[in-house]
């Protein structure tokens, strides 16, 4: 037997059966119009945005990373809830100007935008986080083709990283942004230049769950942007301090503390230096705004016995829950938390592999699993599917297609 | 620096640039519609069936694996190349429909098969490999609704795997096939019941460049198929030996010497037992037919440094190779072969990082490869993109989309 990720908390059983929404969950995958499906609970989305704003400083600005879950009912859901988006492609800016989305709430990074991208950007108006001094130039280019002033900001590429982060986004050579000693001239050239410059994006690393360590990248972060405002002689009118925030995924993983990280950053924003104070301070969040909202429903169709142990296998897998699987950005394979949705309050009674539907050894979603017995037709649930699901796994494999979703 | 793999033999240098077909990098992302794509070159792929069909004996039957590149091309021009296809979906089936080939070459394998995908095959007559009693029990329960025999073979779960593959298929408790201990038990009832029994498919592993091992494992694989046979006391209409051919991606690896593992195979079959003796013996490839012809395309969008370190940033990345990124199926990154297409002839001047455009650590092509100097709009190469590339990497991650394909 395996150990699990922890099931987040508040997930009710109604009759037996997990209940989202009040829906058991045959009814859920009635509603997405079938098996596998995502499951959105807007409910849980808007409470961890009160939670938030709740523990952070109020001046605080709450930004969705859109590349977290680009499911456009979501993405609709939060504009009435958070302050920015931040997208990653033109692909997302198409999923912004759907939902109606103000231009000016909106700012786009990516290291590798092209001209087409650029374009329509400038073109709708949303902030570019340059990554380059190349990128300024052909974005001041394309601004002088359209006869718009681009609104431009400089992603830094910091010289310190997220203590302990899942992804490591700065404290070294990287792809992102411009290294910190070249910014000052950047910022100098741009406000001399056609464009709108506003300010800074410095993203130390995501997935953290650990409070001292996200204080510590934030006050680093902070020291930089004024750092840098100093040097370049200028006031920042933004800055995006990133985001970092974990989730739980894993057994042994504890939940992020928020308390502690909304008090320091309370703290060190009364102590801004003058080119800073002034400043909208983005704290920019995907996975934690969404990922335990989502849940990943399959259908078990064959349980079967092989050299004494059992295998549910469902109508998923890792084409709609790739991480899941243990093959997207892990070395070591652990097991998301998972239940038999319709035999939610039984305990656990027998240890099983629960695995997908596709023709290969990687498609496991859960390994030595203790559970309660489950026949064919049950449910199984994968939680934490609400970041990093659907659009973060190759839907084509195999040839099975995406999976159904639905915000309840 | 890091080492590449070794761009496979025969990729041809036209005026200093890769060519393919005849054509330039450019002229092929012209062609394919745009930048990043996916070029795969059927001389190369006819080339591999011809070199295959000369080292293995004339009664093998050649079968291809779709899931391997199901790019309709591909499998248009297979079918006058290999005698069948392996299917592992109702997706994939549709797309052998629409390539108008004969069912009686088709056969589908799939631990998850739902009974809308069984139904689907049993109406247009391809062979079921089934995987478990219970699945036995559907199928014969749909062709009787159907009014239709199904053809029917059992896969079977071999006890030993085929050694130093990159994917084990059995030797050990797995959800594929039936264990071959309860294999004759349910051949008695298929040649019992209304239903054409179709023999046996047992799937080693995959991707092995030991042609010892892969002698071994077939040898392994015709004994386990004389067994079942001659304890169930029927004579095989077909045996399914399973594929395991693997290509060379990485620094190190040679190639796999076909001609021992064919002349084992023609003494192994010259000495089939009498109920294998007439049996149709089908290797199944998917990745050897086509992983060496494939090439992707990407062209460089932003030339950048970092801390002394060089990054190419191109308009691809993990969306579109996953495996390349050393994110699916491999526990330590490694890089794949690769080049500067547009300055093919050139040797190494400098070490650098290939990015592809994602806004995330992982998604990094080739890392620290010693390239010639590359510039803003130069294409980069990245070989042994013709299997598991576009099919099976997170195409809509980041909102990027697919890539282009074409097929040349």
């Amino acid at each position: 037997m395996k150990p699990m990720g922890p099931i987040p908390g508040g997930y009710a059983s109604h009759h037996g059966q997990l209940s989202i929404a009040g829906l058991t969950p045959a009814e859920l995958l009635d509603r997405a119009g079938g098996s596998p499906a995502f499951v959105y609970d807007r409910s849980r989305v808007a409470a961890t945005v009160e939670r938030l704003r709740s523990n952070m400083p109020d001046r605080l600005r709450i930004n969705y990373a859109v590349k977290a879950n680009p499911f456009p009912p979501v993405i609709a859901f939060l504009a009435s809830l958070v302050d920015g988006f931040d997208i990653a492609s033109a692909g997302e800016l198409s999923l912004i100007e759907g939902a109606g989305i103000d231009a000016a709430r909106v700012s786009f990074a990516g290291p590798g935008k092209r001209d087409a991208e650029l374009r329509q950007a400038i073109a709708y108006g949303v902030t570019i986080n340059l990554e380059s001094e190349n990128e300024a130039q052909r974005a001041l280019a394309i601004g002088r083709d359209l006869g718009i002033r681009p609104r431009l900001a400089v992603r830094v590429n910091p010289p310190f990283d997220l203590r302990g982060s899942g992804m490591k986004m700065g404290g070294g050579a990287k792809p992102f942004g411009i290294d910190a000693e070249r910014v000052p001239k950047l910022i100098g050239e741009l406000t001399q230049a056609d464009c709108e410059f506003r300010g800074l994006h410095i993203y130390a690393g995501s997935q953290s769950l650990d409070a001292e360590a996200i204080v510590a990248a934030q006050d680093s972060t902070l020291d930089l942007a004024e750092d840098l405002a100093r040097a370049a002689g200028v006031d920042l009118p933004s800055v995006n301090i990133g985001g970092g925030f974990g989730v739980a995924y894993f057994a042994k993983d504890e939940p992020l503390d928020l308390a502690p990280v909304g008090a320091a950053l309370e703290r060190r924003l009364q102590r801004l230096s003058p080119h800073v104070r002034d400043a909208e301070i983005h704290l920019e969040l995907g996975r934690y705004l969404v990922a335990e909202a989502g849940v990943y429903l399959a259908t078990i169709v064959d349980r079967k016995e092989s050299q004494g142990e059992v295998f549910l296998v469902t109508d998923g897998g890792l084409h709609h829950q790739l991480a899941a699987s243990g093959n997207f950005g892990t070395v070591v394979r652990r097991n998301y938390p998972l239940a038999v949705a319709t035999r939610f309050d039984r305990p656990g009674e027998e240890v099983v592999n629960v695995v997908g539907c596709l023709c290969t050894p990687l498609d496991r979603l859960g390994d030595q699993v203790h559970l309660p017995r489950a026949e064919v037709g049950d449910i199984i649930a994968i939680f934490m599917a609400g970041a990093y699901g659907a659009s973060a796994s190759p839907a084509a494999f195999l040839g099975q297609g995406p999976a159904a979703e639905i915000l309840v």
